[in-house]
C-alpha cells in the first residue's frame, strides 16, 4: 500500500467500518482501542479514519480497515453517511482528536461501511493509532467514541432487516454448521428468542441448505448433523422471481 | 427559512435529491434545469447543493430541495454517499461550477436522498440557480450533470429491490386507484412486463388492498373498480412477523 502524505488527507470526510462476526453464540463486532484517555468509555471505537483526497470511498474504507486492524480483502457495503454537526464534539473525543489530527476542529462527515465475516478467517492485528483490535460482543457495548454507538445500532438494524429477506447470515458461519448454530445466529441477529422447532421447519423449507450426512466431531454433547448453505440452489431459486428467503 | 452567509457553506459536502413520481403510466423524477450551457446534456440535474456547516444532512436535503424546487414536507430517505474523486470533473460541469461556487476546485462528496411522492400533490417552482424544475420520464433520461445519472440508477435499483418486499409503491399513487394503474406502476418500477392476471391474483392475495366498491368516473373506457391501500391491515400483518409484502 502506498504511504501518503498527511497533507493529502481530506479533513472533512472519514470512513468507519462495522465488521460483524459471530462467535457461535453471539453477534460480535470488530473494535479498536484508541489507548489511554481520561474518559474510559471513549477508548473503544469502530475502525475508521479520514479519507485521502484521491481515493474513492470504497477504497478508503478498505485501506483504513487494513491500516488499523490488518483485515483485508473484505467485501464492504456502504451503510450510509452520518453527518450530525456535533458528531465529533464530545469532550471525551476532543482530546484524542487534538493529538492525532492536523485540523481537529474541522467538521467531519463519516461514511459507514458494513461487512459480515467468519471470525475464524480473520485475526485482527492493531497498527497505526489502534493500540489493540479485537472482537467485542455487540450486546455488551453501551458506549463508543464519537457517534460510533449510533452507527453500530444503525448497522444492526440494517442487518436485522436484511436477514429477514436474504440468506446473508451464512457469511458469519463456517462452511459446515449445525441447525442449532444457525438458530442461535438468527436469534442473536434478530435479538429475540425463536422457537427451535419452528425455526428448523422454516429454514429447511427454504430449500437452500444441504444436509452433509456428516456429524460433528469432538463435541461434549450428542453430535449434531452438519449442513452447508447451497448457494447455487439459492441463486437458482432467486432467479425465479418472487421468492422470499428470509423469515 | 434563515438566509445564510455563503461563507458558512461546507465546500466539500453536498446533498442531492432523487424525487420519484408516477404519471399513471411511467416512473418520473424531479429534475432542475441549470440553464444555458454549451454542453446541452449537462443542463439537467437532480436538485442538489452544498450543505451548511451547522446543519445535519437530513436538514440540508430538505432545505436544498425546497430552495431549488419549492417542494417541502417530503419524507426523504438517505440512499448513500457518492464520492468518486472525479465526480464533478467533467468538462461540461466545470464551467457551471466556476460560475456558482466559491471553491469550484474543491472535491465534493455528495449524500443522495430518495423520496416517492404523488405528483399531483406537488407543483415544482424553480428558484435559486434552477431555471426551471419539473418531472421527467425516467426511461427517457440518458445523461445528467455530474454523476447524477449514476445516482439516479442507484436510486432506481433500490426502489426495485424495495418494492419486491414492501408495499412502498402506494406512495406514488393517489388515494384511490385501479388495479390496472397499480399493475402499470409495478411494471414501470420493475422495468419489465408483468402478466396482468397473475399480478391481480398476487396483489389481492397480500390482503392489503380495500375494494372501495366504487367505480372510476369520466373515463373514456369501461370504468374500473377503485381500490385503496389498507395501511392499518398492512401494519397488523407485518407485526405478525414473517410475511412478505412484495412479490
Amino acid at each position: 500500500m502506498l504511504k501518503k502524505n498527511q497533507s493529502e488527507l481530506n479533513p472533512n470526510v472519514s470512513v468507519d467500518c462495522v465488521i460483524f462476526g459471530f462467535d457461535m453464540e453471539n453477534l460480535t463486532v470488530l473494535l479498536i482501542d484508541r489507548g489511554k484517555n481520561k474518559y474510559p468509555g471513549s477508548r473503544m471505537a469502530l475502525p475508521g479514519n479520514l479519507i485521502y483526497n484521491d481515493e474513492n470511498l470504497d477504497e478508503a474504507a478498505n485501506r483504513v480497515l487494513e491500516e488499523l486492524t490488518g483485515l483485508n480483502n473484505i467485501y464492504l457495503e456502504q451503510l450510509g453517511a452520518f453527518g450530525d454537526p456535533n458528531r465529533i464534539c464530545k469532550e471525551s473525543d476532543r482530546e484524542w482528536l487534538k493529538s492525532i489530527r492536523a485540523e481537529p476542529e474541522a467538521r467531519v462527515i463519516t461514511i459507514a461501511y458494513v461487512s459480515l465475516v467468519q471470525i475464524s478467517d480473520y485475526t485482527p492485528h492493531a497498527s497505526s493509532f489502534a493500540q489493540s483490535a479485537g472482537w467485542a460482543l455487540v450486546k455488551e457495548i453501551h458506549e463508543l467514541a464519537f457517534d460510533h454507538y449510533e452507527i453500530l445500532q444503525a448497522a444492526k438494524e440494517k442487518l436485522k432487516e436484511k436477514i429477514k429477506i436474504q440468506p446473508i447470515g451464512f457469511n458469519l458461519l463456517p462452511e459446515k454448521f449445525t441447525l442449532s448454530q444457525l438458530h442461535r445466529l438468527y436469534e442473536s441477529v434478530l435479538d429475540k428468542p425463536l422457537d427451535k422447532r419452528n425455526f428448523r421447519r422454516k429454514i429447511l423449507k427454504l430449500g437452500i441448505l444441504t444436509n452433509l450426512k456428516e456429524k460433528q466431531k469432538g463435541v461434549p454433547h450428542k453430535p449434531s448433523e452438519l449442513y452447508k448453505f447451497n448457494e447455487e440452489r439459492y441463486l437458482e431459486l432467486s432467479q425465479t422471481g418472487y421468492d422470499n428467503f428470509g423469515f
